[in-house]
């Protein structure tokens, strides 16, 4: 807000000037009292000027409420954006119609592919959308020193990011191991955006007792890797924010739900993490969140609040999470306390959604330096040539439906020194080719359970450092899916017989796409399509997420990065052959 | 917090290292799911490391609470230390007892009389102190151009306080009017200070509406002036934070307590904003607050809830107000959830008091450029002679219990042109005399109900500009009283026949004393007693209280600056004689 705003809303409060816009007749939401009052409200710049008996209120336009609920707009506590394969605008065409007015972006993905451009990035390009996109700065990149990502971003690097508008703090410290045992590097990052009175955001699964303690002695505000009603009442008993997330992938609240109740409810805050086109399409965002706490058993008027006030206490949000006085017009009208979805969605006063149908589009900005991030070096089919001297080796077992897998072992067809495709076995190459610094580096492995019965998936979103993943039953396939992926600037690419049955570019780092999030729900169905029906992939699995986490040497057990088969329990690098 | 503290406290909590300190066998308040629980709490240098199960907690010392409540230290949201009239070191010795461990002060007397010099002395002073003392830069220097204060701070004067450590914004906002009306030159304040991201406090006695919001959209968070339920629950639903005070004269926590419920207890604190030692040494500080809210009906859990963590997060206070990793060691062991007088007090994990008793006391320092300040030119008897052309006048008639006085009329005794006393009539003259730039003014008129007989009470505290004032049935007495204070540097004198009866220095500022409380109160006691009994004050009033707001030209009706009579209703001097 600049100071002649100010001065305008004070101004019209006070009945010197008149409002911009007056909305009559509404069901207010008192986020504060947690009750409704019937009421008139007054908007001027953008901001609420107050609100005043129902039917009294005077502006230079009036739109009716028509005694629908006028609640705060939505806040999405805890987000990546990348994972919607959408760039930060068509992210906000796609969730305000759903009431999603604010989210803390957490930029993970694309700062792991380009470093301190691609956070600069995520804030430029979503400077003027109508989502207001507030970011923390990410605080584990790379994940790992086990895998090559695009950028090293240390405390010296993060320190003058965390001065920018509209970043809020630190982003999720992964690294709960490093903070525990007091690693100088890693509580120096938390220790700079502490010093300067950020919050940082956690991350820490099923950890407990003495070193979550620690971990929350650093500094840390928030969790949202809890399971449990237990976890959740003890997080919160620490003083963490514990966010109820549902996600494409992980799907928390209803896990937790029984652990709010009518005191710890002030601790509780609604996530996403990540969510794909296609969930925030056929289920919502946020909204989504909501509908899903009242139907178990919470009341509207909390689950509400979760969702407006509390992100913005947590977040020191003051300009927004309540219908009061100098806060920020971001406001949704509701039919229901049941379906939750809005009738209308106004942000800073104006209306930019109604019945789900985005109204004002949020026009993207030419990326800059952001494109292009196809460093691959010397590669080619032979290159893809796994040699092995014996025959019983490691393999990634895929356990549907998450993105663990298990450490297995099988005997596989060896001829003259080289693995060879058994059509029995279920068993298809899988590897990682590093794209960031052309290092030619490629990692070679071996993974049962994916179902592909002949050619080959590529993708260049492979968390956490975004190198490019390829499974297939043969090396030319392998390397076309590769080489298109390389072609697209990154995306997905599907290959069987010398030809790419299907591919979606994904420009913008290798992660995103300027597209709108219809034609890439669209365009991703018709992918899965051809992945399943012919390319035979396993039904139990998703054909592409399951690519997603391959090389992410954080989670159980045994993953492949650019430069090996890894061990996550032993923490280090093994051969494929036994 | 140091970053060697931090490393240490984040070792502890993992258990790398021994802990300090051990409290054995806790009932341990968790503030956030407002729930006990069996613990040990474990602390490292002057923080918590966490808490274990109970009587499994390893220090190098242990501490038995023998199933105690331990509960966080009690925060002071809004008090006028000066109020006290004592330094803030000896008001640490006071109240930390009473198991208060933080205050958020607003020095706005002090800075009255020194301006920044006395920011700076109530900064420095408290810097070592036991409490924990937060400032508030106070917003209005003068209150009003109708009196000389000591000072004049500007939007641009309070800028450079704002960023020094301990301060957390802008104090009480009085200047309300200016504010909804949007004069530029107070509005400069609060955005200056908004801006920063720092708090604003409120004071807004009676506003509502329109005007309410215009207050609340400039940035005001919180309000101490609210009188009943329903104004309570009005300004919760604005998003302020809502004080139940309970100062010596300002008595509000009974009144407003109806309109807090199991909603909104989030956005109520606890306050004293003016209270005397006496208040202080009979029925406690925040304590008392806390028992008054129980006595009240609230549940001891809400009430110790809004007392510590409700403070600590309006005022971003992340570093206290719950027992949890990471926060300071500022707890209280009580041993009933009635009384709330803590059994034993600690801060940053020293024992400062046991059962009321101090055992750490804070040593005052040499106060810098806040003393001396009797800057009287020219004042003799002479000077206080009041010259009449008319008998018909106006005078201030005294409404026993409060601060608000009446504008009456009387028919008075003149000889030669001046006015004489009439042991018949109660009327007594009442003068101000400039003591900060040597003006040589002296605002004179008269006063009835008072009742004094024969003699002169005299004092430096005259809310806001705190010149001297004096009041008496005759000149000598008058004079000799008001010598007496220059004499001593400011403080109380009372004066009959040509002697003094007794005094106290007040020679911080002519408003504190490094006196300890219990002396200070003795003395005060003592002065009473001559008031009311050598000198015949009404019983009804208080002999000092009573003159203290008699030169604050904000409250109605009729008051007396240095400049002359003021009429606050019409906002403007008046003329003696009608």
């Amino acid at each position: 807000m600049n100071r002649k705003t100010y001065d305008t809303i004070i101004a019209v409060a006070s009945g010197r000037k008149e409002a911009d816009l007056c909305i009559r007749h509404a069901k207010i939401l008192d986020v504060f009292n947690k009750e409704w009052f019937d009421g008139d409200l007054l908007v001027s710049e953008g901001y609420i000027a107050g609100t005043v008996e129902s039917g009294r209120g005077k502006a230079r336009a009036y739109e009716e409420a028509g005694g629908r609920y006028l609640v705060p707009g939505f806040i999405d506590s805890h987000v990546h954006i990348e994972s919607s394969h959408l760039s930060p605008t068509e992210f906000s065409n796609l969730v305000t119609p759903c009431g999603t007015t604010t989210v803390i972006a957490d930029p993970h993905e694309i700062a792991n592919v380009c470093g301190v451009n691609g956070i600069k990035y995520m804030l430029s390009s979503s400077e003027h959308a109508a989502l207001s996109v507030m970011l923390m700065i990410p605080s584990c990149v790379p994940a790992t020193s086990f895998e090559h990502s695009g950028a090293n971003l240390d405390a010296k690097a993060i320190a003058p990011l965390l001065g920018k508008p509209r970043v809020l703090g630190l982003g999720e410290m992964m690294n709960y191991v490093g903070v525990i045992n007091g690693q100088k590097a890693v509580l120096d990052k938390v220790w700079e955006a502490r010093s300067r009175g950020l919050i940082v955001d956690g991350h820490a699964p099923a950890i407990a007792g003495g070193d979550m303690s620690a971990y929350v002695a650093s500094g840390v505000r928030t969790s949202h890797e809890s399971e449990t009603p237990k976890e959740l009442r003890e997080r919160i008993r620490l003083g963490l924010y514990v966010m109820l997330r549902q996600g494409s992938a992980c799907r928390n609240l209803n896990g937790l739900l029984g652990g709010v109740d009518g005191n710890n409810w002030r601790h509780c805050l609604f996530c996403t993490d990540d969510r794909q086109p296609k969930s925030i399409l056929s289920e919502g965002h946020i909204n989504n969140n909501v509908r899903m706490a009242v139907a178990g058993g919470l009341d509207p008027v909390t689950a509400i609040c979760i969702a407006t006030i509390n992100a913005a206490e947590c977040y020191r949000l003051d300009d927004r999470g309540a219908i009061a006085p100098g806060r920020r017009a971001d406001f949704l009208l509701l039919n229901d306390l049941k379906e939750f979805n809005p009738q209308r969605v106004f942000i800073l006063g104006r209306q930019v959604a109604e019945n789900g149908y985005l109204q004002v589009r949020s026009e993207a900005i030419e990326p800059k330096n952001v494109t292009g991030m196809m460093h691959v070096k010397d590669f080619s089919a032979e290159r893809l040539a796994l040699h092995l001297r014996k025959n019983h080796v490691r393999v990634i077992d895929v356990i549907p439906g998450g993105v663990v897998t298990a450490s297995g072992e099988a005997t596989v067809k060896v001829e003259k020194g080289l693995w060879v495709h058994d059509p029995a076995a279920d068993i298809l190459k899988i590897a990682v080719i590093e794209r960031h610094h052309a290092t030619g580096n490629i990692g070679l492995g071996l993974i049962r359970g994916y179902g592909l019965r002949h050619g080959a998936v590529a993708i260049s979103i492979a968390h956490d450092s975004h190198n490019l993943i390829v499974v297939g039953d043969n090396d030319q396939d392998m390397a076309l899916a590769v080489q298109d992926l390389v072609r697209l600037g990154g995306g997905v690419a599907l290959a069987k017989d010398g030809e790419i049955l299907g591919d979606l570019a994904l420009p913008v780092a290798g992660l995103m796409t300027d597209q709108p999030a219809r034609e890439v729900a669209g365009e991703l169905a018709k992918l899965h399509q051809i992945a399943f029906c012919t390319l035979k992939v396993n039904k139990d699995v998703d054909p592409l997420m399951t690519l997603c986490f391959m090389a992410l040497p954080v989670i159980p057990a045994l993953k492949i990065t650019d430069m090996g088969l890894f061990d996550v329990n032993a923490f280090k690098r093994v051969p494929l052959e036994l």
